[in-house]
């Protein structure tokens, strides 16, 4: 006889995570009908600025790494200030402002993106909220079919972002496009979602320090994990790309330091993932692998599967495990998931 | 009698950051002669992308504020994966791309800007050595003039990066030029030399954590104090926007916090920084302000005094306090500012 109680009655946030298969498909299914829309407005324009914070930004990374990398089309992420404090008058008629929130609510996103179309930007918002005031204002609404989320850690809304921005790349592509790719990553999430995650779980809780890092596509995904963790976790965890943190910040990792490696299995960037395990582990540090070629799992001193997918749509199911793993940690640390203190729904940066 | 030892030597550190005034002063004089053919080469293009890792990436990011904030001229950074391992080929014809190094030997810097050029860019090379790869491989190589810098952390070359991508924005701008406002900066430079910094380094080496923020032109400051405290006295201290530290990071704020914040004195970010300050005490933090108003600088725990000069010029100054701070923060926790362990003067983000 199974007596439910707070011990083993699954959080939101588990929910939501295992929600993600069918988010994934519906979202695909409803933002491929877009291609054309987004094509059509891009028309004749050269380069894509991208707006958001916090996770959405992470999700913006992505979409940038993929706008250049799969699509040829040059990226970058906007700075806000420039545009709600600075106020500056650019010149952005060459360019398609993408504005990445959930709630399509948070007020420093949506006047960016206000000032983005006074300075002659074409407009598209990806937001999980149709009829939210970013949708309403942009002149194409990518909206996400997360359905509700009602943790506070976004999880599904996030992974349909990433679905978003590949859909927005896929559009603007004149290579091949990613559209067979993508119709795997549903699956591939479903197949991520038994990981068995408890050894890492536990490792997080324990460990002295954290740090996360990854690079180029899956850059996004390590700063998300990282982000997630101190949101759920409320743990200070920094997230750095690997050339940033052998740059310089090596120098601070030492014994005691667990450091999670997202890794892509394939791509230019697979085989340097490897070579840093190696540096993290000669300096003291214990690894704990996302993902990565079987060489990269085999020298992991904790290794969580990744999808078996193409870099180029990856992230998408790769953050499936650090979800899985970050919610686990919280409940050993004996926090509520579903609401980590201090953190609403709607964040606005400014009062 | 002064008998001279070890406890009492002036560090390497401590005389490059006091040969500022005159490092920058030269700097000036040299390139902004420079300015004409700085205009020529841009002429038409409508957007610059700044290239580069470390400090230089923080000077990248006051750059980049600088372009959009007082040139009007649209700016992102690079992600240099793009260029060095995926290989794409993005069409850079309307862009400048600044590549900055103060090396000018950073292989993976050298390797981008030579992609650049492939994808269509005109080529800007900031860098201390002349004759360096960086600079023979430019359409134009602004050279700064800090001489040989001995110890590892940068001071005086990072000072003088800012200097050169001010002349560059000053010579991109179509608005009121920033020539008078940096021919002040040598003396301001010079006047912040005197500061006091034994409460600030004493607070810093004491502390239990330490983060860094700021925002808009002084966010790059507030990075690159994060950074050169990491690099310089060992510890892991992590620099924010103000605008994500309140997205979600803050979450981790709690008594036993020391948050340095880098302000402005004027501009629109000088009021909000004030209620930073008051939120994380609220939260059980101390405060060490750098600049800013005098509300900002009453309300602080701590204080040093920012320099008198306009926002878009300040962080050519405003880093000094935080490298003179830095610098005794590491001699009381008995390190040596001028070799902190395993850092090289030229960094290899690959092998």
């Amino acid at each position: 006889m199974d007596i439910s109680h707070p011990g083993n009655m699954q959080t939101r946030m588990a929910s939501e995570i295992a929600e993600q298969p069918s988010a994934v498909a519906r979202t695909l299914d409803h933002l491929l009908l877009e291609k054309p829309r987004v094509h059509d407005l891009a028309g004749g324009r050269r380069r894509v600025l991208l707006v958001a914070r916090g996770s959405s930004d992470n999700a913006a990374i992505y979409g940038r790494y993929l706008l250049e990398v799969a699509a040829g089309v040059p990226a970058a992420l906007a700075a806000p200030s420039v545009a709600t404090h600075y106020r500056s008058r650019l010149d952005l008629s060459d360019a398609v402002v993408v504005s990445v929130s959930q709630s399509g609510a948070t007020a420093e996103i949506v006047e960016t993106q206000e000032w983005a179309r006074e300075c002659g930007a074409a407009t598209v918002a990806v937001t999980n909220v149709a009829g939210s005031p970013l949708a309403e204002a942009a002149d194409l609404a990518l909206v996400t079919q997360a359905g509700p989320e009602l943790a506070v850690p976004a999880t599904k809304t996030y992974s349909t972002q990433l679905v978003a921005l590949a859909v927005l790349a896929d559009a603007l592509s004149s290579g091949p496009g990613l559209e067979d790719d993508l119709r795997r990553v549903p699956d591939a999430v479903a197949g991520l979602l038994g990981t068995d995650v408890s050894a890492a779980a536990e490792a997080l809780a324990t460990a002295e320090r954290v740090v996360v890092s990854g690079r180029g596509l899956l850059l996004g995904t390590a700063l998300e994990t990282a982000l997630k963790m101190e949101e759920t976790c409320l743990r200070p965890v920094r997230g750095y790309s690997y050339a940033d943190l052998r740059h310089g910040p090596i120098s601070v990792v030492s014994e005691g330091l667990l450091a999670v490696l997202v890794a892509a299995a394939g791509g230019p960037l697979a085989e340097p993932m490897v070579d840093l395990v190696r540096d993290l582990q000669d300096r003291g540090a214990r690894v704990l692998g996302i993902g990565g070629t079987s060489a990269f799992a085999d020298l992991c001193d904790l290794h969580l599967a990744g999808p078996d997918l193409p870099e180029t749509v990856e992230p998408i199911a790769s953050i499936v495990p650090a979800q899985l793993m970050i919610e686990q940690m919280a409940t050993r640390l004996g926090l509520d998931p579903d609401n980590p203190r201090g953190l609403n729904k709607v964040t606005q940066t400014d009062r």
